[in-house]
């Protein structure tokens, strides 16, 4: 099976390094026989071309992996592969939860197929384990570490007390952060995960916009501390739960006990917990970034192309995402506790403890208060 | 596809109510058609026949589905399914470990498959991920928490403090452990499933009995108060290695760092970690066993049949299992710490923790040492 790669730097590269080194006989079929570089200087293969359309012509080519991340032009070639005929696996989550619809109707109307598993929690395996369970039943929720920069940072903050910039620098010094890493901190790329957890979940259409988001750049080490206190440990989540006519998603940090799974994830690993009727919660922890986990879950994904596994995708639905329905207690630091007397059970300093209330009512509270330096979790004790 | 079930207890009576009731389509297409009951009391169904030989002869049944537990006539019964050239599922880990090699022989010569996802750590799913991970690359290693039993009373006597008779019989008036709870307690049960992941992530047949094993009969609430002042949790653990010329296999409490996601399994839940060249390190946590998990693999197992999925038996060998070459240190407990006095790194009254020394070593001076009530702990920090 012949594959042109789009993108060769560190996904890219784990791709080429494990098909071009692998002995097992099935991984050996997989032929990446075009690869697309940006740079002159990346052109260190023979394989190696900077024109896109030497990649997308090539009749020969019957799968595109796309690993060059960024919406455009990852979204044009993907598009344009697909009406081609040609199957796409992407670990761009940005590009693919933005573009999902018209990429899977593109796929539908073509006879072929998108995957997507490295693309959230890369090495856990994510996506297959859902499409396995939902194989057999729904899955009615989830929710868990979907970040493992974030993950790294907390981790790495309640290890040493030290304050959020520092081991941000110190991430971004290990390469577990990128220069501008807004997409991480504020929570995007979990928002993006969630959207595509949904619809591997639920089948369900979600603009990521739609997600409600709050990060972890207020977080403080005294936000840890008190966590601490009371045998709980924060991390970023993102939850998803179906309804009938809708879903419930968010993207938020939690305060779960101590005694949790999620509260043991260090550095940057990802866990992520699914629920269904028979098989209960099952939680997967791997690797959700780095260079050959991901590569391995888009040569993953190649093989089910090659095995014609059947990748489920069923009927979409667009169900809009309500999130007044289920209630929870927060955590709210905050420089105005006054402003939160309202929904306080309790208030000691600058620390007010909720009352139950919605993931929409907080997120307009939050937003009302004018506090920059705000920082809420959801209990979850 | 017509299915032939044996035994309609906890396990066979999980998957009648799936099956049963499932409204996906394709589980819709998987159809019990007989069931073996041992009992007059049990022929509640249509269905139900206490002759096994109605099932076995069925031209029409195509998969049997062994959920009796024992070795025989399960064995005896699975034999004459796939000598017939019927697909066995099994859920039963002591018959499976016993007979893999003439059950997958037989198999191999009539053109049809075996499945025992159930038979370990069933609500995990844990087999089918080792079969995802090896489509690609060897499982290097393997080790985690396979019993649910176990893990129920020891987390409870993390709680509560109190010993270890009292949280067993808690456990048995909960039906977590049966009346006679020798193999979970001893650690057999996790010697079973010790071997069947060595089958399918080392493709080796080992007899258990090879499997050197030692359980948490001798346990204290004083034991796990050592653990815990030194920032570490017990756990009983089943644990692979992959080498050249042979497998190393071991069954044994672990001391493990409280910040190891093993340290947070509460309960009855199970957690296994597999580790492999690109994928990394990857953990599944999940419910170990009750009805309903259990029967949701044996079901999944029954819909790759259906689906004609690849279970990637591959060739099998007969690696020696030797547990003398990696050196681990070791908690020891004991009422004649002078025995281990060699041995020892540090004592404290009956406490010994020792050099670094090979499982089989360690193994050979428990046998020696005379004292029933000796407790030992591989330290995994």
């Amino acid at each position: 099976m012949k594959i042109g790669l789009l993108g060769h730097g560190v996904v890219g590269g784990g791709v080429t390094e494990i098909t071009d080194s692998c002995k097992v006989r099935k991984v050996r079929r997989l032929e990446v026989t075009k690869i697309l570089v940006k740079d002159e200087w990346e052109l260190t293969d023979p394989r190696c071309t900077q024109n896109a359309e030497e990649i997308l012509n090539d009749p020969e080519i019957e799968v595109i992996a796309e690993c060059m991340g960024g919406i455009e032009p990852a979204h044009t070639f993907a598009a344009r592969a697909l009406e081609s005929g040609k199957h796409v696996v992407t670990s761009n989550k940005k590009m693919f939860a933005t573009c999902a619809a018209e990429l899977l109707g593109l796929a539908k109307e073509n006879g072929v197929s998108v995957r997507y598993e490295a693309a959230v929690g890369g090495g856990i395996p994510w996506m297959s384990n859902l499409e396995r369970t939902e194989r057999l039943e729904p899955v009615t929720s989830f929710r868990g570490i979907f970040n493992g920069t974030t993950n790294y940072i907390i981790s790495r903050m309640e290890e040493t007390g030290a304050p959020f910039a520092e081991h941000l620098a110190e991430a971004q010094s290990l390469g577990y952060a990128e220069r501008n890493p807004v997409d991480d901190i504020d929570g995007h790329d979990v928002r993006y995960k969630t959207a595509l957890t949904a619809l591997k979940a639920f089948h369900t259409i979600v603009n990521p916009d739609e997600i409600p988001v709050m990060g972890i750049r207020t977080i403080s080490p005294g936000d840890l501390a008190w966590a601490k206190e009371h045998q709980m440990a924060v991390r970023l989540f993102g939850y998803g739960k179906a309804g009938k006519d809708a879903v419930t998603l968010w993207v938020m940090p939690v305060m779960i006990s101590a005694k949790e799974v999620f509260a043991n994830i260090q550095s940057n690993f990802n866990a992520i917990e699914s629920e269904s009727k028979t098989l209960g919660k099952a939680v997967f922890v791997g690797q959700g970034a780095g260079a050959l986990p991901t590569a391995h879950a888009v040569v993953q994904d190649l093989l089910d192309i090659y095995e014609e596994k059947d990748p489920r995708v069923g009927e979409l639905v667009n169900l809009p995402v309500v999130n007044s329905e289920e209630k929870w207690q927060f955590y709210i630091r905050t420089a105005v506790p006054a402003f939160f007397a309202e929904i306080a059970a309790e208030q000691e300093g600058n620390v007010v403890f909720t009352r139950e209330l919605s993931i929409q009512e907080m997120f307009e509270l939050l937003k009302e208060c004018g506090d920059e330096s705000v920082f809420a979790a959801v209990v979850m004790k």
